[in-house]
């Protein structure tokens, strides 16, 4: 039990260094960009808030911890901009082994269950995968909005490319979606933050 | 419905702010402090992780919900630090005041459970609440230690101090007490980076 024991806090002394990997998405106020712990905090309450919207019922721990863990494998591999295309090349090989060091350091039952919701999360295939993307989908487009555009700007981001990445988003909640284009994404179109590319 | 979806965002927007509120904890590698929003997404996954280690049967969403939200009040009221006793004198009514504004922004059905929550929290009276308040006090005393206990040294923390402020963790769970105690803070006793004076 000591050993197991031993294993898990291991672990929890590892993952400190997720809040050390930085994202591209600016808080509110734009003082300075968020980093992966906070964003799996912010998205992982806003899961309980918000499950009401999941256009299926959905486990609600299950969806919860598969948020908080998305994003340990940047740990070593490091965050890929949703709209980097170079690094999106790379993105699967080096999570994947950032996954066997990290969640091989925990008990055997437990690496294999956080490997197991860390892979559903990817493949997006159930209620909780699904709806674990809108949530990971809905909160940087809110913030992006709540900082006029500002990370937007900066990459000089087309609205196609965020069509592109939100095409999951309805999968998990049409709801949520609707309410994410309509306030967030369409205004920051019409004030020329978001580039329109669509009638090219 | 619009208008329910438009409380739940304006509170997660609002929820953003607890990015910017400091704790005295170093992470590990001691670059910098953490913040209420990484220190709630770390204890929430070590709930997960940690739930058999409980004294008694928790309901672990419900004990995750209350650690990602437990914080949330020092938006308005800022963080105080364990360790400082005029701080802590006000503490509760600057508290009480913040979860009046910002639990109130919710739709009211979801501002009353979650203030319930924060509640029982506070009073501790519960499983749930017991382990969570032994997750918030192992996580800062084990990146103490990962940080050859700067904050400690920093603000001449005594052993009694520790003690008094750790009263409670065993009632969540004795085992990670009992973990945390023996390779934790002895060491540091030991190493002269926390002032014993239990034997004065």
């Amino acid at each position: 039990m000591e050993n197991r024991l031993e294993q898990q806090v291991a672990f929890i002394r590892e993952i400190d260094k997720e809040k050390r990997i930085g994202r591209q998405t600016y808080l509110t106020g734009a003082i300075r960009k968020e980093n992966d712990a906070e964003h799996a905090w912010h998205i992982a309450l806003m899961a309980i808030l918000l499950a009401e919207h999941a256009n299926e019922p959905i486990d609600v721990l299950k969806t919860v911890t598969m948020l908080l863990i998305h994003d340990l494998v940047e740990i070593d591999a490091g965050d890929t901009y949703a709209y980097d295309t170079a690094a999106k090349a790379t993105e699967q090989e080096r999570e994947a082994k950032g996954a066997d060091r990290i969640f091989g350091m925990l008990p055997p039952d437990q690496g294999r269950a956080f490997r197991a919701l860390w892979e559903e999360f990817n493949r997006g295939d159930t209620p909780e995968a699904r709806f674990a993307h809108a949530m990971d989908n809905f909160q940087p487009v809110m913030l992006n909005a709540a900082t006029d555009g500002k990370a937007w700007a900066e990459h000089g981001v087309r609205l196609s490319q965020i069509l592109k990445r939100n095409q999951i988003t309805p999968d998990g909640s049409t709801q949520l979606w609707e309410y994410a284009y309509q306030h967030f994404i369409l205004p920051n179109v019409e004030q020329g933050r978001i580039r329109d590319d669509t009638n090219a």
